[in-house]
């Protein structure tokens, strides 16, 4: 029996250094209306939607870095968007920089939370695979300090029954580990929502560089695939501050399959009815759990050996 | 620095239910010369690869059920592979159905043995994920009767450090899970080898069909640059007793991109001069066990809860 709902992945084009949040929040306001209006029940936009992606530049100054977070959520200036779904009856997913207060200390996460159609805050992820350095290295053309900016995430893989469904978020670099699709597979994921900014090059790694797409979808498809799934993914996309980001932006069918893929760097929709009911077939087909062996899988779970 | 080896995937044509073991050894023996000529240093068999997919039919019987296996390897009749193999300095992996007798009792598994190029097995590896069912379904075109002929492997994921490189083995199913990489991933593998009798249609979940060279091609794919190591496969193709088997056996590099891959449903040897030093990229890049986080995919290795 069908169970379909309808999803949009909102691409954003690249957010100016100087971009107020007032006008990227217009944006996401733009995308969000296009998306009800083709029909849309749930929008996802990128991983630190709300500004240009600051992990790539150096930041000495605390009080400096942390204007880059967001202290509440909603907040005056993101109510509109909350606003304007509940007005709507259009869900979406947001990723921002977290600053949180949590027993006196300041915390940092990079994150991002599931918004129901009624405009209240269904849940939240914290990023759980951190990518990039903790230290300056100057003599790269860009910065990638997410492991200075942010802390792991400390909340798991939730997921939660919503949309007709069961829903999970990863965030960009999550996407390569077949471990964080496994776990929210293995909770019966239908639909994962992945916001990212990925560069296209890698200072450290620049060989891999000119499959930067074809990794990423490569990744969405195994995900999806091995855990029948729906994977959804949002890129900030374009040249943002000098660095190239991918798009492919794309929505993965449980079969692994894409079936539909932004076709610019810019500020774009796209969208599927996506049928539920299709993750069936996969989960329990080839990928039944009672063919799995968890008792060899050890080493997965076993501490990092460095 | 380059550390190359040549690694030939043999795909087989289907094989007859009434072959005799000397003709498709015979088979084999012109693939691994062939093989030879073309400079290849380790040649891949598919699994199985001495008779046909006898999981295929119900067989009541015990004594028949039984002379589908091997019961010594090296037997008589496979040791002119070994010999000629340590003749001409070329070793194999070959997949063969195991009836070993343990603490008094018949044990049957499907294995692979690594065989170095002096002609003495190396390694063994018992198929660890087992697709299929147990029961005679006679309402179906064929059966998959591998939960009832085989018992799960018992040898864990093992590694061999051969060729100049560290060498792992998968069989058949086991391709589609992350987790089987994963294990072998975490021992620091640069070439796994893969052999597999893979039908294009599936009784129980017929949707997918037409996607089986996609799913198969994007495993081995996922695994290769998920965990940057060599992915090797080699099908058991055609139509053979009336079941179409995929080919599609194919070289995958750590990049996750096909290298090469069979244009045929017969016996074909594709090759490729592997540079096992391209695996320290992936590994080293994005996939650095830094940035795993094991101590949050408890899941994984819980117990299945059904």
């Amino acid at each position: 029996m069908p169970r379909p709902v309808t999803i949009a992945a909102a691409q954003m084009g690249p957010i100016r250094r100087d971009e107020s949040r007032p006008h990227v929040v217009g944006r996401l306001l733009a995308l969000l209306r296009e998306a009800h209006a083709r029909g849309g029940e749930l929008v996802l936009f990128p991983e630190c939607a709300l500004t240009a992606f600051f992990g790539h530049w150096w930041i000495d100054d605390e009080a400096e870095r942390d204007a880059w977070y967001e202290s509440e959520m909603p907040s005056p200036v993101t109510q509109p968007l909350f606003d304007e779904a509940a007005r709507l009856r259009i869900g979406f997913c947001l990723g921002y920089a977290e600053l949180a207060v949590e027993a006196g200390a300041k915390r940092r996460f990079n994150s991002s939370v599931l918004v129901g159609r009624d405009g209240t805050i269904i849940g939240k992820y914290r990023k759980m695979h951190l990518p990039g350095h903790a230290d300056h290295r100057p003599e790269n053309p860009f910065q990638n300090l997410e492991k200075r900016y942010f802390q792991p995430g400390d909340l798991g893989f939730p997921v939660w029954d919503a949309f007709g469904g069961r829903v999970g978020m990863l965030i960009c670099n999550d996407r390569r580990w077949p471990e964080a699709y496994r776990m929210l597979g293995l909770q019966g994921v239908e639909a994962v929502l992945i916001g990212y900014n990925t560069p296209r090059h890698y200072p450290e790694y620049p060989d891999t560089d000119r499959l930067a797409d074809f990794h990423h979808l490569l990744s969405l498809q195994a995900g999806a695939y091995q855990n029948g799934t729906w994977v959804i993914a949002a890129a900030k996309a374009g040249i943002e501050e000098g660095v190239e980001q991918i798009g492919s932006s794309a929505i993965v069918a449980p079969s692994g399959e894409v079936i539909a893929r932004s076709s610019t760097l810019g500020d774009e929709l796209i969208i599927h009815r996506c049928d539920l009911d299709l993750c069936r077939t996969i989960k329990q087909g080839v990928f039944h759990p009672r063919n799995r062996r968890p008792e060899h899988y050890g080493l997965i779970t076993a501490r990092n050996d460095e």
